[in-house]
């Protein structure tokens, strides 16, 4: 069985917070569940595109952040193989918000639903993955409670 | 008519150019032609993930650049809706490119593939769009000729 | 402005009855309202592949006729452009339905999603779709009210 | 290691054959080589929607039979998990192709794309999945030849 860490009193919260490129984007974690995770990002000047809007790529980023903390929630590690997205509104500034909610915990290719919104609650982007469980990989963290935020 | 830029001698590369968001994470366009485009990026520490592997959101980003200049070309404003990135293999170092080319120039809902590969030419992922060109929206830029790197 | 039917006391259910492929397969409407409708299919061994399961196509076929509902149910002719299939689990007899639900009921480009389920409420597939809206061709139908089973 | 047939001299075009709910539409595989295969269907007024185009979810069917032909010609059982299909143009009548290509043939996680054509070679629509390789189960058939038609 192999491990991706080897520090074996570490959170969940802090392997992903190791997320270089999310880091230096702005995104972070602020909940992780069972299941579940959102993320948060201020979207900045540096976050926009030649139209003045937020970068897809940035919002896809953020999706991407809740989602590998909810389909990793259950610390086998599982990557994404095929994801969707589609873009419903623009946004250019303020907190923007990715909730990720597995909708299928299958033991090997799990299906997951990302929601990201604007302060106002408004729909920006729905990121849908199956994802991939390397069942022989675990994640040398410890498992989320409940409501560990 | 609405344009989205007033700079009447400003080249579509220019335009992309003014992607702040491209820019923080490296991202560049290093061609630009009628339905075609390629972009690269260095993958440093910088874009590196938990596990020590090139985040997805870049590589999406990536391709998001080189797929924007594609669709974008012919000067009509176009926004991704629905597009879906495949990831085929990791990468951690080097120069990784994106190769966009239009499979659809359809007029209202154009359909583009982009294929992200290595320096060793290595497919990394596999990103597709559709997209939505917004008809009285026009890109105020010279249109790029037959090979205008 | 162009129309799709010439019969003006037509309801919409009826112009969706005259969805051959459907009902070659046994796929029927059991309900349609603004943004939302079901559909039903019975799985016989005319619907099996190779495997002795319900074929893809058989499962897709039956979510498109709600999504299909669904979308047109404002009565401007929608089509689906990208589409999305994610296959959870097998089913191989009894009746199967599909609940499709407008998440984005966009001027031009909608995003729907239908969960398609078995009798005893097992998840067997989820659909997303992008459509387009058609704004100069409409449906000569009657408009669902609030619940025209 | 599992077995999905017991006719040990029957051939992979034979095994897809037993698809019945292919032959209900009348789509049929036409060729079968490692990695590719190509199926055809004629279109009739069995296939059409309410709107008098062919049914997407034919469409679809055709071309998931070309990919199941193609992804399942090494011979370990595999199936879809993630499926997109792009509609690019209409067809009311007459022959359609779907031809598919193994873009990645991975050992557990094969990306394939079908192209479905009508008779003059235009394209009607684009099927890209990510399928999921069930190494136990393996095929009991006659592996295809570089040219098995």
């Amino acid at each position: 069985m192999g491990k991706i860490s080897n520090s074996p009193d570490m959170t969940l919260k802090e392997f992903f917070d190791r997320d270089r490129f999310a880091a230096m984007i702005g995104a972070e974690l602020i909940e992780i569940r069972q299941g579940y995770a959102r993320a948060r990002m201020l979207v900045t000047s540096e976050h926009l595109n030649g139209a003045g809007q937020c970068q897809g790529g940035a919002i896809f980023t953020l999706a991407d952040l809740a989602y590998a903390a909810a389909v990793n929630s259950h610390l086998t590690l599982t990557v994404a193989i095929s994801t969707n997205i589609t873009y419903v509104s623009n946004v250019s500034e303020g907190y923007i918000y990715a909730e990720a909610t597995e909708v299928v915990n299958h033991r090997r290719v799990p299906f997951t639903e990302v929601r990201v919104t604007a302060e106002d609650g408004r729909l920006l982007a729905i990121f849908t993955s199956t994802g991939y469980r390397k069942q022989d990989v675990h994640i040398d963290a410890d498992e989320p409670g409940p409501a560990c935020q």
